[in-house]
């Protein structure tokens, strides 16, 4: 999947996830009137809704980037209905074939990873049957526990041919109450990237590991740094536009190539018809908002690349 | 909530919670094949099997234990089905009065951690109405963001009078990885506690906190240390029977009042029936066998607390 993702960036030009993460408030009136009519203001009418917002902007993007995030809180919030919005939202965008990388965060002891490993990205075991549940193509991933929290995602990986993304360095503003914290000289994400080479080095795809790293673009400098500690690792790049990052930020995360990075935008890109940027579109096309915002996106990093 | 966990642990006189992580292996055959016969070997049968297994175990235990902790991703495996009977298992155990701790390590950026909190302790905003999704009484929390992943949680809790768990110290072996690390010559375990300590003095209920803490059984001597760090933080204690914790590791857990922790056992309960030790009771009878494991720990941490 890794090898997917690669060779979708270079064919669309644009080292750009879309991260699914609606918000109601995100979602034009005329779709919430639509869903609640039909469902009520309930879970069911808010689920119908994310469905519909999702399903529209997909339509107005999928050509031009590789790859969604779903960030799996936005929906989880909305309990089963909401869950229900995912599962189908991921299945939509696999369709499309887009690349999915569920945000998800998941970390546990080893036989509970494993579980959510079976969840997000392999299959369980009922009766005679061999069943996928969500079914994205790469999951994030929460370091804390250790190796023995990572590897069973690992292992999944491996037998199905999908990647992870561990949490390095995250784009939050407190992100280094403990990530920066000094461990031998060193801040405790740089021994998490260190691990994320070591796993990575046996897991690897053509040119890039099935393991990849969160490093918040926020942080460009230690971005600098992770890149080289973890050479192999395709980043997952959070934190553009809304939370503050900058195109010429960016430019730490890539290798020479031009590869190793993917620059996640959600709201910037799914509510961008609510931008005074974008608000010749209308509430109306908020889906055609959310295309020119990509494509706005995608010359910014352009030109920061080749800035350099 | 933490009052009414505590109230509950001296009416019962149990510092123990029975953790609902049903796997279908240990799910008796009667209970699988009806199931299936219903549903056919699919998510649904499994989630169908789960549901049927965690109510009768529940009947059993529920009027000798404060609570119940179901470890999410054990129902998450199962797709939309799984989390349906998750639902299903939270909204029961509540019916039977016993205090439901969902065990789902969220954490992220401060608003998708609000969004994960809305989903297991709050409330969502649908249009006119405020509505709850999975409604558990408290959740465990992932800290490796940072203060602002774990304050919109705790925020919640404010709200809904309700409580989270952070993960300090990890039950499983390679726990150390990371969370032994020395930081200024202490290891970041205890820097985490004394976070908890922090986030947790603000949000007091009559003599504990509603922000507690995870500590694994298995680290002992961890367990002493951290109990001072953080003395008015309840301390979930995973890691007994199956991963190797006994009652005498658990004594440092306590304070002097024999309060201040809670004791999960998740397989040496609810596959009690597939023990030698009680295989008396049959596959038929699985739930007095969950029944007798729960009388067997209560009179271990008796005993062990009564010989400090």
């Amino acid at each position: 999947m890794i090898n997917k993702l690669v060779s979708k960036i270079k064919e669309t030009g644009a080292p750009i996830v879309a991260g699914l993460d609606p918000m109601l408030s995100y979602i034009p009136e005329q779709i919430l009137t639509k869903a609640f009519s039909e469902y009520g203001e309930t879970l069911e009418g808010a689920a119908e809704a994310i469905w519909q917002f999702n399903r529209e902007i997909v339509d107005n993007i999928c050509d031009l980037i590789p790859a969604v995030k779903p960030q799996i809180a936005m929906y989880e919030q909305f309990g089963v209905a909401g869950l229900k919005a995912f599962e189908r939202t991921v299945k939509y965008c696999k369709e499309k074939d887009l690349v999915v990388i569920g945000d998800v965060k998941r970390g546990d002891i080893g036989s509970t990873s494993a579980a959510y490993a079976a969840a997000h990205l392999g299959k369980v075991t009922v009766g005679a049957n061999r069943i996928s549940a969500f079914d994205e193509d790469f999951a994030t991933v929460n370091p804390y526990l250790g190796s023995d929290g990572v590897k069973p995602f690992i292992k999944v990986c491996q037998e199905e041919k999908k990647g992870i993304f561990v949490l390095v360095k995250t784009s939050n503003p407190s992100s280094g109450e403990f990530q920066d914290r000094l461990i031998d000289g060193r801040p405790l994400y740089e021994h998490v990237g260190e691990k994320v080479a070591e796993w990575g080095a046996e897991h690897m795809g053509d040119s890039y590991s099935y393991v990849g790293a969160v490093v918040g673009a926020t942080y460009p400098e230690m971005g600098k740094i992770l890149r080289k500690i973890m050479p192999k690792a395709y980043i997952l790049v959070p934190g553009y536009g809304a939370q503050g990052g900058k195109g010429a930020d960016l430019v730490h995360f890539f290798n020479e190539d031009g590869l190793g990075a993917i620059v996640n935008s959600s709201r910037g890109i799914i509510a961008a018809w609510q931008q005074e940027k974008y608000g010749k579109f209308g509430a109306e096309h908020f889906g055609e908002a959310s295309r020119a915002a990509v494509l706005d996106m995608k010359a910014d990093i352009a030109q920061a690349l080749q800035g350099r």
